[in-house]
């Protein structure tokens, strides 16, 4: 039998998360814009293993061992990177069937935060609905990372977190007594009739759209473009959790 | 002539502080359940200068010099204080014309990760228009320092913190771009027909209610008890920024 009574917390951003806060627990990271939309998309796509690396040299290493490699920093494709971090690199005809290596140093840094007794999935509106019929299914507390940008808060991540809370807290299952995940779902509550526009205001957006790459927002803000939950195991993430 | 776009951004947990980020900026300190609001209580009934100590065995060697010293850990008043900190306990009958030594962890703590170019300011809903219309007589950058709990994100400060944001973005010198201050001033949005009922969730509220100390906390969402703008400088807390 389920419990009934799993709690959900939320981490607005790395720098708030507590050491052992983890422990035990469903860990969804959601870094909407872009990473872990991407990495939706590249398994929805048909890869069929990404390996996040944090440093530029091992990612420049993969390639030279004739590894696809996925990777930018602030925005900017790496000289020797095949592609981008945007959601529409990741097309079938480039990822059906290959590993791809991804380097984020923001995703792979909270990797390695995070303890060995946790799971580890990911998380996006891209595969929302998926996602949380999956952590429906299990019996942990559930602790939704937002990734934030550079240590900040930011509002996408948080919106989508409140949108995963506010499912999960629908149902029998799940309760909160965490300040930030109220904050996330009075958000989404605020942002879920035009998610696009409420997200106008974020910081991120703006970067994006001053770099040219706010090509893929509104790709980003579509509800289940797939119904994978990408799963984070020994270093490699795999498209669907077991 | 003062600048036109100064800017506001918000810290929404001391863990979220970022080195140098309050380079010549006014840093409104909020921690309204209850230091910040004990504070302007204290300042508002006379009391003459109040010193923040950290540490419990400073404060006891103050007392032991004679001061009168409001001090509590986790909500239980120390057994050498004179009193807690409760607004309620600093009436004019025990602290007008004294210095009264205040010992809370977190504030000062807050205030020695900031550097010495910034002025502090204590900020609650207790002197929201005072402190608001000094802010805008000045010509610097505001940062709205959630003082939290134990690091963490709490709705209570986070709504003051949007308060004192709308109330400086509705005049013609501030702006934001501040994701943190964008969540905050949503928040104070959805909390202000009914602060009392929408704090009801916050997590301090049911701490507070668990040990009884709960009965001060419509007194701290007063708007405009006092006309003071408490000001830290060299050690020591002053009733009013000059």
């Amino acid at each position: 039998m389920l419990m009934t009574n799993r709690n959900i917390t939320t981490c607005l951003s790395p720098a708030l998360f507590e050491q052992g806060a983890d422990e035990g627990k469903i860990i969804v990271i959601i870094d909407i814009l872009r990473a872990t939309s991407s990495i939706c998309t590249a398994f929805a796509n048909g890869a069929s293993s990404i390996i996040p690396v944090a440093e530029v040299e091992e990612a420049r290493e993969y390639k030279s061992k004739g590894y696809m490699v996925a990777a930018e920093r602030d925005g900017y494709v790496l000289d020797f990177a095949d592609f981008g971090n945007s959601p529409f690199n990741f097309t079938a005809e480039k990822v059906a069937g290959k590993t791809i290596v991804y380097s984020t140093t923001n995703g792979t840094g909270i990797i390695n935060m995070l303890s060995g007794s946790c799971r580890i999935i990911i998380g996006s509106f891209l595969n929302i609905t998926a996602l949380c019929d999956w952590i429906n299914t299990q019996d942990n507390d559930v602790l939704l990372f937002c990734a934030g940008w550079k240590n900040r808060f930011n509002i996408e991540d948080t919106v989508c977190a409140g949108a995963i809370a506010s499912r999960l807290l629908a149902g029998d299952n799940y309760s909160t007594i965490c300040d930030s995940t109220l904050c996330a779902t009075d958000l989404w509550n605020l942002a879920r009739d035009d998610i696009h526009g409420y997200i106008e205001k974020a910081a991120q957006r703006s970067r994006l759209r001053d770099k040219g790459l706010d090509d893929c927002i509104r790709f980003c803000l579509t509800p289940d473009f797939t119904d994978l939950v990408p799963f984070y195991r020994e270093g490699i993430l795999v498209g669907h959790v077991a």
